[in-house]
């Protein structure tokens, strides 16, 4: 009966399910390289969850072009890599720097030549099409949100929420636990002092958390420093980063979690008046402790590692004796790129394989047996099946771990071009498995009316502009890009980069190091008089010895000039194109008007047959009874009115009706 | 007979026209003190004109606050003058600066002391207070912007805008002349190429009137210390300044004419479709232009002049052996300041009392005799008065008139402290200048709706954004502000400001003139060695003599590093007070909600009572006949169906209705 005998008659082929359509065309990896059936997914689940898939799908296709000029800017490291001169220079044996150790007493003299093969491997992220780069990715982020904007607003136009008014949808005073209600007596000020304390708390925890990886480093490398052992003494770089952005990532994952709940918790006990207002706080502190949770370490190795090193002979101690962490020599952004790439592969890697497959998977093994048995009674497997399964707890993890993927792609992707990939295919992944969830892991969600992304917005247009002044930086302060530039055309004898790795380094008089920071039973110690140092300092010979040199000054003033020009140029070039791609879509917007039109037209037109019928009553009555004059007078009388009545609701419709 | 006989009857005490009332509560300069009466004025006049008024008075009242911050400021200057210790130290007798000569051959080496009273002036724009100033004025920007969009929305609410849809209002094209119509036929490319001409041969027009002024400057400074008379020797300086000062303002006024003529032909021959879009190119022509032609100089004096001079010994010349010009020993600020307030005042003055005063006035009193004449017939007075009026012409002007007094406010205030009180003293008198002519001296324009100010308030936004950035630069490069901070907490002895004017000027060996430009008959030739001129550069004994110091270079980084901040804080401060203060007042946003929710009731209500007309129409029908059961069942069908097409109407209209 039903669909089955039209399927028995050779009417449809097939039928099954809305549910079953979505697993087979949208919710598989096979399916990968379509576009998401996002009407199909609205009437499923909803318009709020319809907007985050086409969010998301609209962010990875935007990664495309950004993965393919990052793998070519990449390519174009690879293929200089051959004529970059000052790598040419570190690397040639004949032209030997010796360098002043690394560690005290332990430590020797060493070669440069000896990071040659650091040198090369940095001018892959470090040359001029960076900057390029990370121009066209802050471009690319103003671009992205506006035709998210155009996007958004077809899709509320076919959608018909165009006229939904968000804060009427919920009305909900959370008061779910006895807790809660007790907190409800607390004053506000005390649950915003609260607040603030936690924040700042936790804050502290994700910046000693970072504090206490570099003092790992710094210790661990200076323990391994005194090892007898060869092998162990030259590897001590290697080890030490290692292992300390393995540390990194797990405190990050950790912390990743309990932030999620503080903020949760933190989140009831100011019992927001509504789902909306509820949802946005939360949105707001778990994205600022974990932003701060994700970039700290970064941050920290892009701009504050290897700057408070001191210089020989006058070294920065921390904690009796131990000296601060410098820079591998190839640069702090060879190691910036390393961490980044770590964590956010790490992070990709860890949290969507492990937590969102390896977990549910776990949990699926264990509940099969179970439903082995309880599969006995045929009939009522299929809610069984149902209530087994997760119940569906709110977008915002989702959202939350793209936002922070946005922002490894825009915030320094001036160090490390290839994160638009690694986002590309991360997300060709997150897309299906998310649509995984959705349709097989999780009880169907109920529905829920959204205009737009609310606040996620914000936060994202938020994360492209604090991405022009962080590339700025990177580029101008952490990269070698400006002192190349300076040394080309200022202080170049011929316009070449010959000379640059000398020009960059300093002299220091050996008989100048302090009693006891000797190296020990050096080979070299008895030949030389000089060892050299990374920074732009006086030479010995000068009268004010080792201080910052006028080079360093000057290069100082280059670098802020450049971010100075970076910021303005980019920022201008964003407004031009927000203001060259109108925000609705010009078919969208003359469809508005017909239809605004059109539906005046209706209601006018509705008005005269209203007219008309009442009419053809009372002539039909007139007709039939020429009597009753009193009678009729009354009727018309309030008909005359109800006219009236009606057109006034009429021009004030017209007049109230807004198209946005 | 009418309102008399109500007059006669006591029952009213007076009548008049609304034209008199807007006179006697809006147009005299008696009411200056009073608001504005904006509902009078948009019955009278029309949204567009009323919401001119409205932004010039939300305008005026903001400038208050600003004026009173920055009386305060230019007080604390007054107060602390005798606390300066650099302008004490430079009149200070005792503590002589030979200065190198300030043109070749004919000026004599003098003593720094002089400059004394210049110096002592420049302290009262060049203090700390300033830089809080200037964060003050751009944070008044964004809150006046937030402020206006909020009034806007208000006055959108009460006068029933919201539902405005502009483009609908007007699509008129413009063909008045023959030679347009013969443009139609051009091609859209040609157009545009010939606008971008134009527009760049204007701008070319106004950098070379800004060129011939220096030009005028540097030769007229050269003639007149040629003069043997020491009268004109000593007061080359002033004389040249004020003069060049007026030649800049009288090109600034005759320019702007000629722009605006030139701004609206472009826009003719582009010939846009609708009236808005043509308002709207125009606007923008003429906005590019006077903004321009208004501060181009200014630009010139705070970021260029004095910085391309050379130094003694290598001096940059132009022409032939004229020296480029310098800045007052006082520093560039001071004759910024002097700059910006002769045009600010000059352009206030001359526009608005010669050309919005005089000339009508001058008008009036040649059409008095006239009028005289023809005032022997009493009936047809007032409508030939009224045919004697002026047609009124648009509001661009007005406009355009307050966004460059914006811009003065905004873009320079860190070197004008009183150019708030300026602006407020000249909107006071603007205000009312314009009621007067809009009341008594136009005909009265077309009333036009307008649901916002369009376009120029993107301008303001865009001066606004504009104005963090060059304010950054003047406090930076243009005052001694940072200089001094650097003096204070690094190179002085004991963080004292003494020895301050010391350590700006670079020594200079007199014998490294070049033959020809010593000065002649020198009294001090014989007896100096040094002479001394304001820059950081390397002392005639170092091995790079003249090449710029390491000061220098370190200044120039404090320089940019503080621009760096500056920009970045004010604009964080800015988006902090565009989040914060919400775009719809929040009593309109609820006074919305709830009149739809009233209007969707009505609708209902109102269906409801049509249906039970109807229905009671048909029960009547039926109590009176109860045969025709089938001519009955069909009209029963018609209207079930009518109010089922009803719902439906009602069901769109409340998904579509939306709230701005």
């Amino acid at each position: 009966l039903g669909i089955s005998t039209l399927i028995a008659n050779n009417v449809y082929d097939a039928a099954y399910p809305l549910h079953d359509l979505l697993y087979r065309e949208w919710a598989r990896y096979g399916v990968f390289y379509k576009f998401q059936p996002i009407d199909l997914i609205r009437k499923y689940f909803g318009e709020k969850i319809g907007l985050y898939f086409a969010w998301l799908g609209l962010y990875t296709e935007f990664l495309i072009p950004s993965s393919v000029v990052g793998i070519i800017v990449f390519l174009y490291g690879c293929i200089t890599i051959e004529s970059d001169i000052p790598s040419k220079e570190m690397c040639d044996q004949h032209n030997t720097f010796t360098m002043c150790p690394l560690c005290d007493k332990f430590c020797d003299y060493w070669n440069l030549s000896s990071a040659c093969s650091t040198a090369r491997a940095s001018h892959l992220f470090d040359n001029p099409a960076t900057v390029f780069f990370s121009i066209f990715m802050a471009l690319w982020a103003t671009m992205f949100l506006e035709q998210w904007k155009r996007l958004q607003m077809r899709l509320s136009y076919f959608w018909d929420l165009t006229g939904l008014d968000e804060e009427e949808v919920k009305f909900q005073v959370i008061e779910q636990t006895e807790h809660i209600i007790q907190c409800f007596c607390l004053k506000a000020s005390i649950v915003i002092k609260l607040t603030c304390m936690y924040i700042s708390l936790q804050i502290t925890l994700t910046f000693s958390a970072v504090f206490g990886v570099i003092v790992y480093r710094i210790t661990t490398s200076a323990a391994l420093s005194f090892s007898t052992n060869e092998t162990t003494r030259s590897n001590v770089r290697v080890t030490v980063t290692a292992t300390a952005v393995i540390i990194n990532l797990v405190v990050i994952l950790i912390l990743d979690e309990i932030y999620g709940a503080v903020a949760k918790w933190l989140t009831e006990i100011e019992v927001p008046k509504t789902e909306k207002t509820f949802e946005e706080r939360l949105i707001l502190k778990a994205f600022l402790l974990k932003f701060v949770n994700s970039y700290a370490p970064i941050f920290y190795v892009a701009f504050f590692k290897g700057r408070f090193v001191g210089r020989p002979g006058h070294y920065v101690y921390v904690f009796e004796g131990y000296r601060m962490e410098e820079c591998a020599p190839g640069g702090c952004l060879m190691e910036l790129c390393i961490q980044l790439s770590i964590i956010m592969l790490g992070k990709q890697l860890i949290q969507n394989n492990l937590f969102e497959i390896g977990i549910p998977k776990m949990k699926d093994e264990r509940t099969e047996p179970k439903k082995m048995d309880t599969s006995q009674p045929k009939d009522p497997q299929q809610w069984d099946l149902d209530y087994t399964l997760e119940p569906f707890t709110g977008l915002t993890p989702e959202y939350m771990e793209m936002i922070i993927q946005f922002g490894f792609v825009t915030l320094f992707v001036a160090s490390f071009p290839l994160a638009p990939l690694f986002a590309l295919l991360n997300n060709i992944i997150e897309v299906r498995l998310d649509a995984k969830k959705f349709v097989t892991e999780l009880r169907r969600p109920d529905t829920v009316r959204a205009k737009d992304i609310g606040i996620w917005y914000n936060i994202l247009s938020g994360i492209g502009k604090l991405s022009v002044i962080i590339n700025a930086f990177v580029i101008a302060v952490t990269s070698d890009f400006i002192p190349r530039l300076m040394y080309q055309y200022t202080y170049s004898q011929n316009g070449s980069m010959h000379g640059f790795i000398n020009h960059t380094l300093s002299y220091f008089n050996v008989s100048h190091l302090k009693a006891g920071t000797q190296p020990e039973n050096s080979p070299f110690a008895q030949n030389i008089l000089f060892c050299r140092f990374k920074d732009y300092r006086e030479p010995p010979w000068s009268q004010n010895q080792y201080e910052f040199s006028k080079q360093y000054w000057a290069v100082l003033s280059a670098r802020l000039a450049f971010v100075i020009l970076f910021q303005n140029l980019v920022m201008f070039l964003s407004i031009l194109v927000d203001w060259m791609i109108p925000d609705i879509p010009k078919d969208i917007s003359e469809q508005i008007k017909k239809e605004k039109s059109v539906l005046v037209d209706f209601f006018l037109k509705e008005e005269h047959e209203k007219l008309k019928l009442v009419e053809s009553f009372i002539t039909h009555d007139k007709r039939k009874h020429k009597s009753g004059a009193e009678d009729q007078r009354i009727r018309a009388a309030s008909l005359s009115q109800f006219n009236q009545s009606q057109k006034g609701s009429i021009a004030s419709f017209s007049s109230q009706h807004t198209v946005v």
